[in-house]
């Protein structure tokens, strides 16, 4: 199996509901690294397995829909506690809809799975990883 | 498959015997980073997979059973070379019976498998992983 | 000279005032490691600097002042902008008083000077360096 | 499963055919960090899973092979695009080779499965990993 | 005295003249991550050294001048080995030219030195720092 | 002025004399990551500063006198806490003797200052730095 990952970060906001949160139930925020980690078991006629230049693009793409703001505030996180598991999930759905939208271009059809893992500090992380469904693979 | 990770360091001192060692089998040391992985299929109500602060506390009270010790004078570790991948072996056997004893809290119950990472230096480091007992995850 | 630094972090929300800051107007926040160095000409006669362990107690009893908060609702920061590089001078002037207060021991009169590093991102950070002020080392 | 990973890195030079590489097709570089990571279900007697010293020194022997050079005019790449994903699969077939061959010593012949990783910059990576073919592991 | 670092990366291939650079006569190449450094005794009123956003933007053009290409065919580094030490010079004296311009805003006005740190590996870096030239700061 | 740095690790054994060192005074020990800085105002005719491979071995040469040792046993340390702060000087002396002793080429002789940094911890290093002795300059 080929793996490809790329990385960015984001600059957020936001604060948890329920007591086992302790000082987090504040208003605080994190520098989220975020790496994006596609799997696919063959590479491309280019030897690519998908262009590094686009899973970058698309990954700033979704970043954006929520870098510099209060999480708390976007209607998209509404009911939800935005821990960093969570977000891991939300950007790997995010990265399926756009491989199945085939917005990182042929290599991107070949892409059978998905690891999403934040970093929210030099001393916890955390991360999702699932296969792409099937009609995004197809 | 959702993974939360935190991370730790131990300084120790210990030596290895069979001449494959060459110089380690003299007394040295190392400052191992500690990573403690758990994998969880789900998250609980509140978006967690286990609480990263009861996480952070129990890895601690793992690493101070052997933190700032020659480890050639633990019994724990008698007649044992304490290579590295063995300390992944003995710190993932106790992050597995705290899960059992629900030191990790109800999130603790969730998790599937652990894995432990020990960083020796830039350029080595081991891992041990496997699933949790099934009477821990019950 | 010598040098001791230690290392620690904090995840804080804030905004800024000003156009030049475009998005970062928004309330966002950041993760920012945080180092403490400490500058001496000579070790003591235990070869020490300062004691590492005091050094990290007294680094996170600073930074207690201000983790897990919005900035923005914190008196202490009234009217400024608490940019990386405001927040590096902050913490630098509560080291300094620690130091003259004597709460880094016999080792912490030794210090000459202190430089403080906040890293937001892996792709920006800030310092600022100053000797620490005559009443302090005395 | 056990892990065990030795890292080194090589600086080379390439270009690629094809549009889709843009600007990557004029002749550029990259300093490569190599991981070889071995896997295996269980320590050998003296709690070794691959003895590290040898590790380095297969793979330090593996990455001369290419190091220092400009990968377009070596035989060994000719009508292929030295991709990141290329090369760790490249790296990944000669590791496998010297399981094979011995080269590992006797814990070798217990590596169930190899992974290689190559880390381009600091926002990108690829990964190729797969079980150690049988006749290897025999 | 307060210091602002941004950082980014290049990908070039380059060799050099000379016996005692042994293979790296060679063509070969690195990635460099590359770290612009700026001083200054105090801050605007907005609290800002320099304006990050803008820093970055101007590093990139800076370093889009020979990013993905072999340096041994740019006519601005003809005559020269293009070593580690030497390209810090380089990125240097172009980011006192564009503070000179005015191009780094207000703040740059009041950037007493540069430094430039170029990380060519995980065990090799060099960096250059120097005053930045009176006309420029005036 | 100019900048090169090289780095290394050692890993090894020791225990402290004296209360203030709490649980450090028993047997432990450190992965030290070692980085050595050479400066100098000017660059050679080849654009060197010092050779980074002849860096390598000498960093290394030095480092073999106390690597996979218990710093307890060896004469060179008699009578001395091995705190990481001495350490660094104990390495900046013997580079500097290499440097006057003509161990780092031509380049060596316009070595003005030398830094030494030795990482004990994400957490926790320090550094002693120096300029050469005028007859080693020389």
């Amino acid at each position: 199996m080929y793996a490809l990952t790329v990385a960015d970060h984001v600059m957020i906001a936001h604060s948890f509901r329920g007591e086992e949160f302790g000082p987090a139930q504040r208003v605080h925020g994190a520098t989220f690294v975020v790496e994006a980690e596609f799997r696919a078991p063959r590479l491309d006629g280019a030897n690519l397995l998908v262009d590094i230049a686009a899973a970058r693009v698309e990954l700033r793409r979704i970043l954006d829909g929520f870098d510099y703001n209060n999480l708390d505030d976007l209607p998209v996180f509404e009911g939800q506690n935005t821990t960093t598991e969570f977000l891991c999930f939300h950007v790997h759905a995010l990265l399926c809809a756009a491989l199945a939208e085939g917005r990182l271009g042929e290599g991107g059809r070949a892409v059978a799975a998905v690891k999403v893992t934040l970093r929210e500090s030099p001393l916890a992380w955390a991360a999702y990883e699932a296969e792409v469904p099937k009609a995004a693979a197809a």
